[in-house]
């Protein structure tokens, strides 16, 4: 089975139109944000699906786009309505096909807020619409202000405390970016880094054994810059690598050198399948002969990776942190 | 030849001294600062020498410690007053050890400030003290407040222009960072991916055909990351491999796996051999059995180099772009 752990939502024109009237009316006063119609729904996570056909996906996990949650945009009910709606709308399609779909929530994060905030959707994403993980944001102001602490920060306990009680992974990835030097895309990939160094040299392993994190975008820059954190460690008499390996990351990188360097550098067990089909690698690749991120066959053309690894990759690992995808 | 081209100018107790007293006093009012006596800069210079013998370095270009230059500690005075202070020092240096030493100057970047504010400095140096190249902070707020526009943008072209006039390189590089969860290492990283980008997608080398720009550290996440820069550009009808091209990166990756894949993905061509040493690599490497910085072998044992690609990275790369440095 093929199961791609880092997918987002598809979303129609009814959903964008909900969102811009979010964003200019700022949810003030309360508006309402109806779902579009079940059969252009349905219309439209038949249309990811057949995506997901053709490059030989067999299950993915949706979560909002993130750099539509609009995370800094005051006041906070913008992103508490905007993540309901989405939620809902993710919840929807999964229910309309759950053996392809599984849920993965967004949370209502506000610039520096505590995450004491997300809670109760976390809750009610996993509890009652059999969600299976949440995405998490280690910048809610979108680069617009002072961010909140690292993720190795106590600041982030309540959610770790929840992830563990319900026992659901959290992938880490940003949201938008409000400096004009660095847009989303590369946001995302900054953000990664700040994610795993901020984890790795923190107490958050020790404090929540049973955690699981999983950094977007292959760990952003830090499998490539390995050595200058190796090096610390080692003055420390630490291992870099040993903390490392608490965390998971996804595949979303489109180069092979990047994939093979990601695979050598975290091992197989850390890894999982990830495309972000239909996204930002969805463009054509003259050398590959298809899209960017159809990942598959390149991962397949890996010779050193053994059958045991890739089925890690592309099945295992999934089905080990997402306990409840599959029950 | 091995020439360095990544090093710092190692410092004594009287030079922090007067670092100290710029930074309680604020350089307000203006305090001289005198350099350490002749033979306490031989010795240190000497120290520096025996470690590049001790791993069969020839030349290293040394400019000031990136992330003690002070270039958000407000007033401006105090930027300027230590910026000339070290390129001093560094100038004292080179002149006792012209065959082993080349000096790279520190400018005296404030903040937001327009680069104008550093020409003077950066002609000093290059004119008056013989020095080869320079190093550029992307971000002189080092974290604290809004940072300037990215290296493409205009904010940086009196500086471009300056530099090519005096055919001389610039290395990406910045200082400090008061970001609680972004250590400065950390953000030496980052602000490398956001250069690399904010220069690959400007008209920067078309309106400055003659610039020429090493970033540090391999190029932070940016030729792991290459995918994701590849399928944007290549929607653009692009190609971001021509695009990163443009600009120089130094080896300052402490791994092999991050060395590989720099060489593969952006070539020996565009590579020059830099270790920072004595720095952040200088930490004893079990599985090499010396430093992390002593790259010299790493890349020796990487057998699908060619010879002519080994003496480009060591030696014909930064010949060809520091033509102040042999002349």
């Amino acid at each position: 089975m093929i199961i791609d752990a880092h997918a987002h939502v598809v979303m129609t024109d009814e959903c964008y139109r909900i969102m811009a009237t979010l964003t200019g009316g700022r949810n003030n006063p309360p508006t309402g944000g109806k779902l579009p119609p079940d059969d252009v729904v349905r219309r439209t996570a038949e249309g990811l699906i057949k995506q997901m056909d053709e490059v030989g996906t067999d299950v993915q996990f949706i979560s909002p786009r993130p750099y539509m949650q609009m995370h800094s945009l005051a006041p906070a009910n913008v992103s508490l309505a905007w993540a309901r709606y989405v939620n809902n709308l993710i919840h929807k399609q999964v229910e309309m096909f759950p053996d392809r779909l599984k849920g993965v929530a967004g949370l209502p994060q506000f610039r520096d807020t505590s995450p004491v905030n997300c809670l109760e959707e976390l809750d009610r994403c996993v509890n009652e619409l059999g969600f299976v993980g949440c995405i998490l944001d280690p910048d809610p102001t979108e680069g617009d202000g002072a961010p909140p602490p690292g993720l190795g920060d106590k600041f982030w306990y309540p959610l770790y405390e929840k992830l563990c009680e319900l026992d659901v992974p959290a992938l880490v990835h940003s949201a938008g970016c409000c400096h004009p030097r660095e847009s989303y895309t590369l946001k995302f990939v900054n953000e990664a880094s700040i994610a795993c160094i901020s984890l790795t040299s923190s107490k958050v392993f020790e404090d929540f054994p049973t955690l699981k994190i999983i950094i977007s975008h292959g760990g952003g820059a830090i499998p490539y810059q390995i050595g200058r954190f190796r090096a610390g460690a080692s003055r420390r008499g630490k291992s870099f690598d040993e903390s490392l390996r608490k965390l998971y990351f996804d595949t979303c990188l489109y180069s092979q050198e990047g994939l093979e360097l990601l695979f050598d550098v975290v091992g197989p067990d850390n890894c999982l399948f990830g495309t972000e089909r239909p996204g930002t690698g969805s463009a054509f690749c003259k050398e590959w002969g298809h899209d960017f991120d159809v990942l598959k066959p390149v991962i397949e053309k890996i010779e050193w990776l053994s059958a045991e690894d890739r089925a890690k990759i592309f099945e295992g690992n999934a089905r080990k942190l997402f306990t409840r995808a599959f029950k």
